[in-house]
């Protein structure tokens, strides 16, 4: 057997040991952690919908009717109509012509990821591209060829030297970085070369473009130019699962090949019930959304003011760069003490020599929480002066 | 691009193509497909947990208090007391130091297997074994070694002629036989040849064992026996979700590598909540586990008096093996014209030429509604025997 003890050590050292912060009540602004309350700028609860009363109220309904369990698999006797409906929700909500539910974010892109490509197929990645993107490629057993971030120009190349069939996955808006991909030229590319494109739409669903119809909408991109649109329901939606969304055919092909939605226990049909009540507000509440770009322009003006690098991100994602494992870890104490909880992302989470403070903005804050914010990170400048000039 | 037209066409003409049955209300013992009442033997809640009020109740307090979404993963910032909960109550459970909640059983298996064997290493599974654990193996990029289906001596041969770090994986009860592994040899082998024991006992977890703490309990093995212990909470369990259980230095590590585990958004925590309400009902209710086995006496009894082929099965999982992909469908249709659901499993989920009935019994029944099944059945026995005249 392996020796997993030595391997945990060696994590320690090199300041890559994670711990779970173990937290009380709901997440948006404060939660509690060992009994303080700390403003927290660290979930992706963006639009603050988690803790809606209307969410609870439509999961509590249909529980009462319909028990919390799923108890078998969608094609076995457990597809509900809470998950037709909101099957035809997202459908609506994407503007493509059929949805289909997944358990979680990582399952659906496994699940398609794996049953569009296989063995001698070539699927092109964006080098950022989430950890389950990547494991869905793993397990396709295609080929893979992983572009530089964002770089149309390389990824016109590999396409162009490439025969068989073509599948171009990624991100619309990245994780640990913020920005968006750049999907209309993506869509061109893949038009020109045949090539399918997946688009993993977690971060921008809810929070860009038009009643936050996601970073693909924004760009008015069709189920033509973006066949395979992948969401995720446990971020700004508020609730929790997966859904994929593109053409009827698509969708039936997925039913009959996609192992991670075949064979696995359906969701909670009240999870169902509370994520199309989520997408209603969601659609409506404009303002949220406003709110919400103004705390962006507003924590970006005043981080850059006090001379931390952020990253090209118009998004609630506001990355500060630090660079160094053990700066990031003391950044991210200094502002606990502070009373603000912001994350430090180290490798393999991020590349090495890349840690950094991942903010994260949501509706659910106000102006006077972001002033607080700033506040902390002006005490906590310091820090990172010292280990700058430790370095020279 | 691959034509997924064509490819649906063929499943079709070949008897395989497979559709959603949408269903409305509880699922058990009855459920409403299309307007209609159907007694239903196909889903996992086998001790009718899934609507117990108790557990919807527990669900819809966390709700209010936690709100719906996890908001974020388990080592950013959602990692909630009830999580933690829940990990103390499956330890206790399963007689393990530890657990970890997974949001899923397949992403339980693919990131344990993944986290826990890697390049270099060998994997040795059961033929049956579940999607997800293939799956898991394919990722791990192990080298993977398929035993017949609890072969031990076939195993041990494997196993023997192998060097380097092993793991063996097996499923505790076989979602699609219902046949128990030989998990009191497999655990001994491990011993003997320094291999790693995974038990993924999904189907066995609240059914079998002192307390329906499951078929590795009802042997009494130890976590030095069976170290790496998974469960799913979807079935008898009646909620969602996943956990694996072992030594303390194991679930560490798994926090630190297992990717399904790091990078994905934390459960609700009212789903583990209600989980934690359902396990202590499930260990303090031994009747309902006394009722379901009377129910296996009778049906097996019943059905076998009626000439069909039954499987060498004790737990609820009780397939008739019918072979012939069509003839299955044709019955499973005969059986829902008389008001009862039993599904046909086709390939790949089965062998080819092993389609068969997949009847799984449920505290939730009565001997009436039993009754009512074997009624069904021999009404319908004369489509298989006109399938075995026409075969000769």
């Amino acid at each position: 057997m392996r020796d997993f003890a030595a391997e945990l050590e060696h994590r320690k050292q090199a300041g890559l040991y994670r711990t779970r912060r173990q937290i009380s009540g709901p997440q948006q602004p404060a939660l509690v952690s060992d009994g303080r309350a700390l403003l927290s700028f660290c979930s992706n609860d963006y639009l603050g919908m988690a803790s809606r009363p209307e969410l609870s109220r439509a999961a509590a309904e249909s529980m009462a009717s319909n028990g919390v369990g799923g108890a078998a698999s969608h094609l076995i006797c457990g597809h509900h109509d809470a998950h037709h409906q909101l099957e035809q929700r997202l459908a609506e909500f994407t503007g493509r012509s059929a949805a289909l539910f997944f358990s979680t974010g990582y399952m659906a892109n496994m699940g398609v990821i794996s049953a569009l490509a296989g063995r001698g197929d070539t699927i092109f990645s964006d080098r950022l591209n989430h950890a389950s993107i990547i494991d869905g490629c793993i397990l396709s057993r295609a080929r893979v060829r992983r572009y530089p971030h964002g770089d149309v120009k390389a990824l016109e190349e590999l396409l162009s030297s490439t025969d068989g069939h073509k599948l171009v996955v990624t991100d619309g808006v990245f994780s640990m970085d913020g920005d968006v991909a750049p999907l209309a030229e993506l869509a061109r590319l893949c038009r020109v070369y045949d090539a399918l494109l997946v688009v993993d739409d977690a971060h921008g669903l809810g929070v860009l473009g038009p009643e936050g119809r996601g970073s693909v909408a924004e760009l008015g991109l069709s189920e033509t130019d973006v066949p395979v649109l992948i969401g995720t329901l446990g971020k700004a939606v508020g609730t929790s699962g997966a859904f994929v969304a593109g053409p009827r055919l698509l969708i039936d092909y997925l039913v009959q090949k996609a192992r991670t939605y075949i064979y696995t226990t359906a969701m909670p049909p009240a999870i169902a019930s509370a994520t199309s009540t989520s997408l209603d507000l969601i659609r409506r509440e404009q303002h949220r959304r406003d709110h919400l770009d103004g705390l962006i322009a507003a924590f970006r003006k005043g981080a850059s003011e006090l001379g931390y690098e952020l990253m090209p991100s118009r998004t609630p994602i506001q990355p500060i760069m630090v660079g160094d494992n053990w700066t990031a870890l003391a950044l991210s104490q200094a502002l606990e003490q502070r009373g603000l909880l912001v994350t430090a992302i180290r490798p393999p989470t991020v590349p090495e020599g890349e840690a950094r403070l991942r903010v994260t903005l949501s509706a659910a804050h106000t102006q006077a929480d972001l002033r607080q914010l700033l506040n902390g990170l002006a005490e906590c400048r310091q820090i990172l002066d010292a280990r700058e000039k430790q370095a020279v």
